[in-house]
Formats: structure tokens, C-alpha cells, sequence
């Protein structure tokens, strides 16, 4: 049987550690294209290239069997680019991260890492993105990987095609409980903004925040997260909010 | 009774045709503040501005009563900024628009104007993007004015505080023929990319593409909207995906 063609991105650009991982990982499971961003696109959401141009170019950076290519563009961007111009066959998996830091709850809005996923599954590809709950750079993946394995290799025989999945490691720890299927839970960011001035003497501001969970339900990734399981949310791309459909047809608005 | 503090915000940049007449209807509603990109937005999903700095400038720029600032950064910025930096209360209706352009299906996760009316709902702030199927600078938003204002007072008027309305008018009529309460149509864009040349030699590409509806349902925006209805759809941030939670867990990953 053929090796599943894998996908490989993320958001915090193509040298991050996390990335780096991911691809050794992957090495094991198929063959690996990387098609990822030039410089680091954390916090850009879904957002897409409509308004620039885009610049491709063929990378090397380490000695594995991986093909490498950097774009000059979002998570979303890399796995549009790859889909139509680069890959010759629909890839059997599309990975993104591993993400230095959280993607769990409302997160996944704001997620580059989890926009790249987002758009596999919308163009009908598995996809998984995977998130560890550590900011920095020299982060140790290595407890995730058998993890990450066993999660890809059991999407990978899944019947259903199109299933994206938000995976969420607790950090601090060097073994994981066990894996939870979750929600995302409620929650959001209370922002603050750093202002400071230029030494031109102008005023700016740097967007800084603290996380607050409005959700203590056990069926959440927060809870399942903050008792050191790893958390497994399936998303979706449709946004309808449909227990809202009745309730706005009765404003009669005819 | 005092009137509603509304906020205006769009993608489209503080000078577009669409926000001028969306300000102008809301001045008619409420107190009225805006706060939008100073440079067009579009595409940009729910990014946020986590790795740069963000300037803020009051605005003066038609002699409607409103007070206008703008934001260097994303429409997701300027709601946040706009809640903890501006506004001196939670606002009682966030609108964002009217965007040059069809935000129905699956644009919503690529729409800066979507972005925007989520980051108020996630702030527990009743919020519509408006949207018109005209990407042109000259759209004629007329015709949408006594929908806005009916749907926006209708709101006003309800009780669940967490609403996000995604609003598209059909484009190329100066008459709907009414309201329908949607689905999001499942749906995708067939990307292509254009391949150039610079000046000095390298190769680039911009991203064109064409919206595939794979969803032919009566119930969805598009059909809405083909029709000549102007389309409503109820948007949640919730992505998780319910219907697939216990068919992961039949994995048995522990």
C-alpha cells in the first residue's frame, strides 16, 4: 500500500522547533511535504493573502526526507498554495504546529495554526492542528510524539472524510493522564493595552492579555487541559448558530 | 429613555463608501462611535495584533455627529481596542460594514467585517455584520438602508443579549424581496494563482479564485440571496463540532 501523503504546516513560521517535531514525526507515518510560512503569523486567524502578492520558494533546512517550501503568507495561505500548486494528489492528512503555546476555547478563532487546519478540511482533507501550552520557543515536544502518532494514525483510518480535530498538550508535565474528547470551552480574553511612546514622542500600544474560562464544564478542553489530559476537539467550519434560527423569524421582520 | 451606544466598525478602512452609510444610518438609531482600520482589511479573518504595535488617531472626517477614531491593525483590534481603551461603556450594538462584498457560506471565516461583529459577541455585545454582493467602490447602499435600520432596532429590541447576525443584501436590484433567517451554505473557493514575473526577475503570485456552492438547500444564504432575498444567519463561535464527539471517542486512544 502507498504511504499517505502528508501535509505539514504551522504558524509560527517554518523554523520554529515545534514545526521541526511535527515533520520528524510525520517522516514515520508517510511522505512529508512541508509547505509553511516564511516568518511567524501567530494571531492571524483565517486570514488570507488577497490584497499582496505571494512569493514561493524551495527550502532545505534539515537532512530529512521531507520536500520543504516557505511562502510569504498566513497558515491559510501555505495550504491553499500547496493544494493548487504544489502537491499533485489530494494529501491524505494535513497537519499544523506543533503551535508554541494554547489553542484551546476561544483560541481557535484567533489561531493561525488552527486556520491552516480550518482550510484543509474545507477543501474535504483530515486535518488535525497540535498545541502545546508553552509559549516558549525551546518548548520539549518530545512527550507529545507518541501522542500525535497514535491521534494522526487513527485519523488516517477513520471512514469519515472530513473531520479536523484541535489537539491541546497541558505543559509542566513530562507524562499526559490520557487524551479526552471535549468541547471548546466558553471563554475569552481580557484584554489590556501596554501604551508607550515612540521616540519620536508618538503614542502606541502593544495588545497584551490574561484568558478567563467562563466554563467549568468537565466536557471541556480547558477542564480536560487543566487536569493534564491531552484534549482532542473535533471543529467545525459551519458557523450557523442554529438554536438562533426560530428565535429570529419570530421578529417578523416581513 | 437614553438612546443605545452604538459601535461602527468594517474592514473595508475608515474612508469606504459602505461604513459612511452605515454611520449615517446609525446615527439616526444612537450615540454613534467608530473605530476602523486606517487601511483596508479585507480577507484578514480574525487576526489580531500580537507582534506589532498598534496607533490609534481621532478622526474627523464628514460633520455627522459621530466620533471616529481609527486603529493601525485588524477589525478584531479595533473592537477590542475600542472596548477597553475608547468606550466608556459596553456598547449596546456593535455594527460592522456595510462591506463591499459577499460575506455569506463560508466567507465568514475569511471576512474581516465577521470577524469584527464575533470579537463583540464574544464580549457579550449584540453585533451584525452587513455585508452587500458589490465589491465595487461606488456600490449603491441605498437600497439596504431600511433593512439595516429594521433589523438593527429589531435587535435592539431582544432579550438574548448574545446575538451575531451575518446580513448579505443581493447586489444588481433597488428592491429585495424580503428577509430570510439561514443557514451558512456549504461552500469553498476554487483558488487559482496567478504566476508573474518582477521587475527584477522573481517569480510571484496573487491568489484568484472562484466561490463553489456545493449546497443547493432552500434554507441557505445562497439560495436566499440568488433569489433576491437579503439573508440572515445567525453566527455562533462555538467551533466545535458535536456530531463527531462520540465517534472519536470510539477510538479508544487511552
Amino acid at each position: 500500500m502507498a504511504k499517505p501523503l502528508i501535509l505539514v504546516t504551522n504558524d509560527d513560521g517554518i523554523t520554529a522547533p515545534g514545526l521541526r517535531s511535527l515533520i520528524h514525526i510525520m517522516n514515520e507515518i508517510g511522505d512529508v511535504v512541508v509547505v509553511a510560512p516564511d516568518s511567524p503569523q501567530s494571531g492571524m486567524g483565517h486570514a488570507i493573502t488577497i490584497s499582496d502578492t505571494l512569493y514561493c520558494k524551495k527550502e532545505k533546512i534539515d537532512d530529512g526526507p521531507q520536500v520543504e517550501y516557505s511562502i510569504s503568507g498566513t497558515p491559510a495561505d501555505c495550504v491553499k498554495f500547496a493544494i493548487r500548486k504544489i502537491l499533485d494528489r489530494k494529501p491524505d492528512l494535513c497537519v499544523s504546529g506543533i503551535n508554541h503555546g494554547a489553542n484551546s476555547s476561544i483560541n481557535v478563532v484567533y489561531s493561525g495554526t488552527m486556520s491552516a487546519a480550518v482550510e484543509a478540511g474545507l477543501e474535504g482533507i483530515k486535518s488535525i492542528g497540535f498545541s502545546l501550552l508553552d509559549y516558549s520557543w525551546d518548548a520539549d515536544f518530545a512527550p507529545c510524539k507518541e501522542y500525535i502518532r497514535k491521534i494522526s494514525l487513527s485519523l488516517l483510518s477513520e471512514k469519515k472524510q472530513n473531520l479536523i480535530l484541535n489537539v491541546n498538550f497541558p505543559s509542566k508535565t513530562k507524562t499526559f493522564k490520557g487524551i479526552k474528547v471535549c468541547r471548546q470551552a466558553k471563554g475569552y480574553w481580557e484584554d489590556t493595552y501596554d501604551k508607550r511612546i515612540s521616540p519620536l514622542g508618538k503614542e502606541y500600544y502593544w495588545l497584551t492579555g490574561t484568558f478567563i474560562n467562563q466554563d467549568k464544564s468537565e466536557e471541556t478542553d480547558e477542564w480536560a487541559l487543566s487536569k493534564g489530559y491531552v484534549s482532542i476537539v473535533p471543529v467545525s467550519f459551519d458557523m450557523t448558530s442554529y438554536e438562533d434560527i426560530s428565535n429570529i423569524e419570530n421578529w417578523n421582520l416581513n
